[in-house]
């Protein structure tokens, strides 16, 4: 049976950090396109990517304030804006994928979604489905949507992971982050998180900075609950190796969460 | 009353042709859409844009053959490639129009089209309505789409702008193009086309090389019949003025079509 996996992959890992323009962290972007590819290549799976914003949505959102809604004219300007960098940015991951001869085709979330107070209400996913079924690779990305309470939100990468684990029924979510996994309040690795655990070990979570990640992880973690049979691994993205092995089924270090 | 207008900006105007990569029209593109704000400011219209492929599209397409279907694995990748090429015509189109600070937002159709034998079948239209209420521009464009019948087929501008015409009862489109207008067999201007003389004229239509126009101008034409109360303009987009006229109100040279 062909397997799906989403793969989330962190704004953080991809793009740089602290600078005042977005930019593409090169190097990172191409290895990680190249381990996608190896561990894509058996074709024994199909493949969801979603990506975050990293420098090329975090500051310009922050500046403008459209994450809390438009309520001011300029910042009509703004939402626009920032939807034409986040396709930017799409558009040169794609064509790193491509490179690697993986047939990344962009879909731009917001060109279908409604949101509602900040959460996501509808979404066209059957084209995604669609284009799965014909072997392509959807690459789908964080970006400001219209919502409906405050005519915009933003619909992250892992609001998107959420509702198309909930459409699709993937077998694996793989979480390739700027951390190693979901560390304890000693900082030690939680290698593994069960239902049977979550709710005793939740307040101990060590909270980071986390790529992308608005809420807490206990609260991103809970949403996966209702979603049985499913596996989900948070990894380390700028580790080398991981994302290929990974996607080949061989185990490696990171936390594992089975509910 | 806010008038709604939809703007076709044919792709062989804002891109070079006869070349061998993918390039944009500079000089075209900044003019036009500098005039393209001149029009809209008074705040008196509210605009959808459509524009065309022209190098990003035609080349790729004609080599890989995806318009007719994807019938070898190869044009998987192909169909991939050519939608990040016109997310990045897409890109650049938004941002001119974003530096005479109008906010055009993209909306790439693929991410929410299904396409059946050639023709739309679906396309999420309710977040056009919602981004045309909070004063965006959406800026729409032609795009391989999934094709039920034949797995691809290209959902062209002109496709798009009769969907949304049927869709959103726009009061006016303009077709801007690279000629002057619909032209008779002497290879004289129409000037004015309508449903009483339209029948009679169209077998001496002088076919010639309209931009993105997969069936005859005849065809593209019958297709706006059943829209009443609707104007169509086609007019010159290499020419000076045209467009922020037309946006303006005022009468300009070209075809206008009323049925």
């Amino acid at each position: 049976m062909t397997e799906l996996i989403l793969l989330k992959i962190g704004g953080s890992i991809i793009t740089e950090k602290d600078v005042s323009e977005p930019k593409i962290n090169t190097k990172n972007l191409r290895r990680i396109c190249k381990e996608i590819a190896e561990g894509y290549e058996d074709g024994s799976i199909k493949l969801i990517i979603v990506h975050g914003a990293g420098s090329y949505g975090h500051p310009i959102v922050k500046r403008t304030g459209i994450h809390e809604g438009i309520t001011r004219p300029e910042q009509v300007l703004s939402f626009a804006q920032t939807q034409v960098l986040q396709n930017i940015l799409n558009s040169e991951v794609c064509q790193v994928l491509q490179e690697f001869h993986l047939p990344a085709i962009p879909v731009q979330p917001s060109a279908s979604a409604i949101m509602e107070k900040k959460r996501i209400l509808s979404l066209n996913f059957e084209v995604i489905r669609d284009f799965l079924e014909l072997s392509l690779i959807p690459v789908l990305f964080g970006v400001p949507a219209f919502d409906k309470t405050q005519k915009c939100s933003i619909l992250s990468g892992d609001q998107l992971i959420v509702f198309l684990a909930r459409k699709l029924n993937p077998q694996k979510i793989i979480f390739a982050t700027n951390v190693d996994g979901i560390l304890g309040k000693d900082q030690q690795l939680i290698e593994k998180i069960t239902s049977d655990d979550f709710e005793s070990i939740q307040d101990s979570f060590y909270e980071t900075s986390y790529d992308d990640v608005t809420g807490s992880m206990a609260g991103k973690i809970s949403e996966l609950k209702s979603l049985t049979g499913l596996k989900s691994y948070i990894i380390n993205g700028n580790k080398n190796d991981l994302i290929r092995n990974i996607l080949k089924g061989k185990n490696v270090r990171g936390t594992v969460i089975e509910f």
